[in-house]
């Protein structure tokens, strides 16, 4: 079949819509309409050219939601017509990983995954006419929601409930669960925990409103733009502290004061590497821990003395929020349809498939939180 | 009172034998009659005057076993005549760290312990006549077990069973309930658990036998010195890696492909900064934990790509292993008296007071694993 589609042919090159050829899915498979999906920073950081595994000419996109109109053979989790999130941490269930039933860092399909490919080692997509480089064009992340239909694996999507709105359930498949998932799934959260927060951009935001959902008593925002303490608090932020009014150099010391000893949480949301640090020598001896959301640049590294880590602090990450996805998306997107999360005030901009490039744009001039392309 | 002790009265100078006069107990405190002492790196560390911290004249001393001979007003928790083991880690019950939950470093008394005093600000112990710099003589680590008298508050002392020997039970006070409490209060490794043990010393093969005791399936032992392997097997080691014959940079590799993927725990028990980066790095994608035990030199920090964290490794510190010393230190008598972890071994050389110094000349030189100064 054919299928509208936003190609990314190279690095740092706007994304061009095209007709692309969609081969049908094969065993294990399911066609899926997508019928809304978000761009991401890390669909910007691969276009950007930033990504050193990142494979040209793509199909981005890994934050959509839609609706299954085919399914391959031995397809059975999932049937005609349902509607789904593509997932690009799978959730098989058979692996190591998830029979461990201490991470949700699926395995089954990473090797092919990150080659671009489906899981026989080919792509779903071409262009016809071919290109000089042949006419095969990678998939992304396993998702490939820039395309109007694209093919996924079974196990690569989330059934969730049909009176949800595309438009917004689509930011679950990715900046909602990776910000919500963190506090629930990797910190676990206690009520009446104190929270740092770290870099107030929609994960950030999404972290906040996740710690007020579990009962946080002071949750506490760290950005450098004091612009962000509106959003921030009207997601549940209590507290905002700005690096650049207290002295990069004070911030520990300001959050120690604020919560009486230190965070029983904080969250990195930033990706660089000094404020990793931060968060975690803000932690509350003996029991404080630390979750690295944010991607560092390649090559980074994180540092601290060891004593901090001897006297109590944890240090972890979290990838996609720590949520088994098959199994934790559809109740966040219960969360969303009972009024628990607010996704609508964090999807700033909505625009068509024709318009994609401007999401980006709008996201580097700091405009978005979230931009949503609607088919 | 006089009592007999070792004094430290500068740094990098031996110890002398003294007959110092000691205060009895005030207000909630309880003069005990130590019959043993380990001597330990953290002692040498003081004495060689690589702790910052470190006061002068003192008398160290920190992993002691006796009788309570005498108690101040108020102590309840403890009678003339108990047999008890120092704790230089307190668990008062009643400080926001207590009452936590969540951490075993108990706050109530660490300001004064810190500075060589007892909680009312003042050192029991003093010389006759009076030094130059006056005749008070500090007490190390809230214990100060070199003497064969000492006093110490009510809440650091853990009442033990009085058929345990102290020469043996000694050891309990800290580098058997380290090793162990690391993996038991720590890290909770579940048996069948894969286990890396870096840094086969005292501490790391109080690791080894914690991990046996917990059913742990490979426990691999890190070590540059094959010397160490024989001892470490008899104390439950299943594998050996020797960095000097795989590679210093080929340590992780060789751990992953022992394991199958990664530990799912490792313990630092070497203090070198570059060996915990390995610790870390050689846990199983997704859920390993890496326990720093070693202290650092002074000024030195841990390093690596936050994508280690991001992907489900975790790195966290233990100190005193985890354990409340009036509750659990009693349990790990137990387990002694009971069989199920071996202190006899350990204790390779046993001298009277008179004879400390050599115990810190076996240390330096390698040739001892714990020597006991027995009153």
């Amino acid at each position: 079949m054919k299928t509208r589609a936003a190609v990314a042919w190279e690095a740092k090159k706007p994304l061009t819509i095209e007709t692309v050829e969609l081969d049908g899915p094969k065993h294990g498979e399911v066609l899926v309409e997508i019928m809304a999906t978000g761009v991401c920073h890390t669909d910007a950081y691969t276009l950007d050219g930033l990504d050193s595994e990142g494979l040209f000419p793509a199909i981005l996109g890994h934050e959509g939601a839609g609706i299954v109109r085919e399914i391959g053979a031995g397809v059975t989790s999932v049937k005609v017509g349902d509607h789904v999130i593509p997932l690009y941490t799978p959730e098989c269930r058979q692996c190591k990983t998830c029979l461990s039933q201490r991470s949700n860092l699926c395995t089954s399909i990473r090797a092919t995954q990150g080659k671009g490919v489906m899981p026989d080692g080919t792509s779903r997509f071409h262009c016809e006419p071919a290109k000089p480089q042949g006419n095969q064009i990678f998939h992304y992340m396993g998702c490939s929601t820039f395309s109007n239909f694209t093919v996924l694996p079974e196990i690569a999507v989330a059934k969730v409930r049909e009176d949800a709105p595309f438009d917004k359930i689509c930011y679950i498949g990715c900046g909602v669960t990776t910000g919500i998932g963190a506090v629930i799934y990797t910190a676990k959260v206690w009520p009446g925990a104190n929270v740092v927060v770290f870099g107030l951009g929609g994960i950030g935001l999404n972290v906040i409103q996740g710690a007020r959902m579990v009962g946080a008593d002071k949750i506490i925002g760290v950005d450098i733009n004091p612009a962000k303490q509106e959003m921030a608090k009207k997601f549940g932020m209590t507290h905002f502290v700005n690096p650049t009014e207290v002295g990069t150099d004070k911030v520990v010391q300001a959050i120690v004061d604020l919560t009486g000893g230190g965070a029983d949480f904080s969250f990195d949301c930033t990706g660089n590497v000094n404020v990793m640090r931060q968060a975690l020598e803000c932690c509350h001896r003996g029991w404080g821990e630390s979750i690295i959301i944010g991607v560092a640049e390649a090559g980074k590294e994180i540092a601290t003395r060891p004593f901090q880590l001897v006297t109590g602090r944890v240090w972890r990450g979290s990838a996609f929020g720590g949520a088994r996805g098959r199994t934790d998306v559809p109740k966040i997107v219960d969360w969303y349809m009972e009024g628990k999360i607010n996704i609508d005030d964090l999807i700033t901009h909505t625009m068509p498939l024709e318009k994609i490039n401007d999401a980006f744009d709008l996201m580097h001039a700091g405009k978005s939180i979230r931009s949503v392309v609607v088919f």
